[in-house]
């Protein structure tokens, strides 16, 4: 038998390694400047203090840090996420409303499992995070992107979608700092959203990985707090406000939702890793997360800063740049006849890489666009990278 | 909008809580006598070590082993994994055809979502193991259980029901001291399933998590092992020779199938913890595996011995018991008019718990078995449990 010939299932047709991975394996080599990952700033991640909760945590549990636990997750946890999110996000979760995920990965995941039928239709941001439109692929969905503008998702555009196709199952939408284009959402816009989707019986899966990485600006209430029929499902996560390798994240749902989460859930990995917990809830309890952030927005708002310096000194007028209050990525839309995928290339050659705009696009198009990260390159690599990528663009725009 | 409301997939019918799971919670108070569980024995978890291979990982890796790494998985890892299942299961892998997963229950469901569209025919022995029966059934598959005799899965049934369903994806198997039943293939029986696999083009799933535990008797070939036409995924993990809160598992594939897994895996959660599989990696270079497979084997074999005295001196004849040479569990048979459902009830009087066999079956029937676990209570507790449940079901019996 040759792999050929192995019988897979239908889906298998429509998933394909993620272009932002293959590309973080090519911009490995240490003299490339790399744009292009979401890697968070490895050396602000508290490896010290993590050895010390560790230990903390095997001494004082012992064995039964190390065995099977439940589904929801850690008590301790979930408590501390709540409150935490409560503070933050201006939200009124309780523990029991949250469940804990294998990294937000995994929240993307059980939501296409628990929703999706093939043939069911996702509502998303035009672009949109393409981990999530991996996710959902799996579960053969078609995606309809909602005219975004810099505030948001358009109301009028959410509102005709819904019209048009009947088997919409939910929203998709990132309202702070999103990935890839960095815009926030109004708190008009936030309520619109949650109105419109009450009222036509649509659920919101709210992705917020990067709410509390901001710069400027006032905290907007997140979709969740403005919402008042019990139909968004938060997604929230520690990969960046603390770090991504222990793949601990949660999802706050309405009750009887989150029970069917935790099915999916059981049937996917039975739960998150006990240690993994453990150690996040020691973590929380003796450190707490507000140093970490602190430190996190200094740094990126820096970073950020002299990214915006090189390009509104350097690049072309031609070429549209956001401003994103905080989190970890631009966004450039580039004049209409330049493909980002031959930029790259050209790119590459003075050992910068970013990420072509058009696979944040689930129905294709709008290759004249790319992501731009500035969280995980060192200042002066920003520096030097933002301006060669310029001249990049200055050469290719003529 | 209320839970009613919440418009679902369809396979959110096919999913239930896990049975086991949720009598966990119900035997999780102290006075009962718990053979329901599949838990390890917690006191043999080396909670000491795993404090100092964290220490030593944050030390000597730092900030690495806390950022984000490839959905294969931690190469080091990858490289014991191989080196010790050739060493053990007597394979012939390769480093780089192991994918790392969050726990064994990770590989199933992606197992699931590689192969199975709805309708699909998954082929299993009869019994087989609860957890991978939810985890497929997401997928929306049939499920036709092959005839199982003591020595597998019986190779004219497997023939005939190839023969008799063309929707068939793969074969599912536990071929090393089954979870329920506790039985073990002969060598016979794996190389006609292997063989007759490849023959008709289905690929065979061997689930693999208690090969290493066995008491007495001579180990016999992974099907993996025993298979030359690259046509067997195998599925191995720590939760059982080290421990299971950590998740850590990994899958082999042939590598035209393992880039595929990789790629669901991926939309699905990533990647594996990386401090995790750090930990991991630390722990068999510094300590290996084999003092513990040791420990545990010793007291398991010391459980089940003392369990099979009080059945072998208490337990009506009319009820069949296997004898596991290895593993977490036997299995009970009743006669025909004797439901387990309740007899659990009348043995819960008496606290001790079991898990009723029904639910084994992924298609219903076979109400008058029962799975009893005897890894993790102590041997008083074995003890005094098995000649409870004796007697209510010898009063039950009459």
């Amino acid at each position: 038998m040759t792999s050929a010939t192995f019988k897979l299932a239908r889906r298998c047709e429509r998933l394909k390694a993620s272009e932002i991975r293959e590309l973080l394996k090519l911009t490995a080599r240490p003299e490339i400047i790399s744009f292009a990952g979401g890697l968070p700033a490895a050396e602000l991640f508290p490896a010290r203090e993590m050895a010390e909760i560790t230990r903390r945590v095997l001494e004082t549990e012992g064995c039964k840090a190390l065995q099977y636990s439940t589904t929801e997750g850690d008590p301790t946890l979930r408590h501390h996420i709540a409150e935490r999110m409560n503070r933050t996000q201006q939200t009124r979760v309780e523990a029991d409303e949250i469940l804990i995920t294998s990294g937000s990965q995994q929240g993307l995941d059980l939501t296409g499992k628990l929703f999706l039928d093939p043939g069911d239709v996702v509502l998303c941001e035009s672009p949109t995070y393409l981990g999530a439109i991996n996710a959902f692929q799996a579960y053969e969905p078609g995606f309809v992107e909602v005219d975004t503008d810099d505030e948001g998702m358009v109301p009028a555009a959410l509102e005709q979608a819904l019209a048009r196709h009947d088997r919409v199952k939910f929203v998709y939408a990132i309202p702070d700092f999103q990935n890839p284009s960095g815009r926030t959402w109004s708190l008009a816009r936030r309520r619109a959203l949650v109105e419109i989707a009450a009222r036509e019986g649509v659920v919101v899966i709210e992705d917020s990985p990067y709410a509390e990485l901001r710069f400027e600006g006032e905290p907007l209430p997140a979709l969740h707090a403005v919402d008042t029929a019990g139909n968004v499902v938060f997604l929230g996560t520690f990969s960046k406000t603390f770090c991504p390798g222990l793949r601990c994240a949660w999802l706050a749902a309405p009750r009887a939702l989150r029970e069917k989460y935790v099915m999916v859930k059981q049937s996917a990995d039975l739960h998150t890793s006990t240690l993994i917990q453990r150690q996040m809830a020691g973590y929380l309890e003796l450190y707490g997360l507000e140093d970490n952030v602190r430190k996190v927005v200094d740094v990126y708002r820096e970073r950020r800063d002299i990214m915006l310096g090189v390009f509104a000194e350097a690049m072309p007028e031609a070429v549209e740049i956001t401003h994103p209050e905080g989190g970890l990525f631009l966004w450039l839309t580039f004049p209409g006849h330049v493909n980002a995928r031959d930029l790259l290339e050209k790119s590459l050659e003075q050992h910068v890489a970013f990420v072509p705009g058009g696979a944040f696009f689930p129905n294709g198009g709008n290759e004249n666009t790319a992501r731009i990260n500035f969280s995980c390159m060192q200042p002066e690599q920003i520096e030097e990278g933002s301006r060669r990528l310029c001249r990049v663009v200055a050469e290719v725009l003529g």
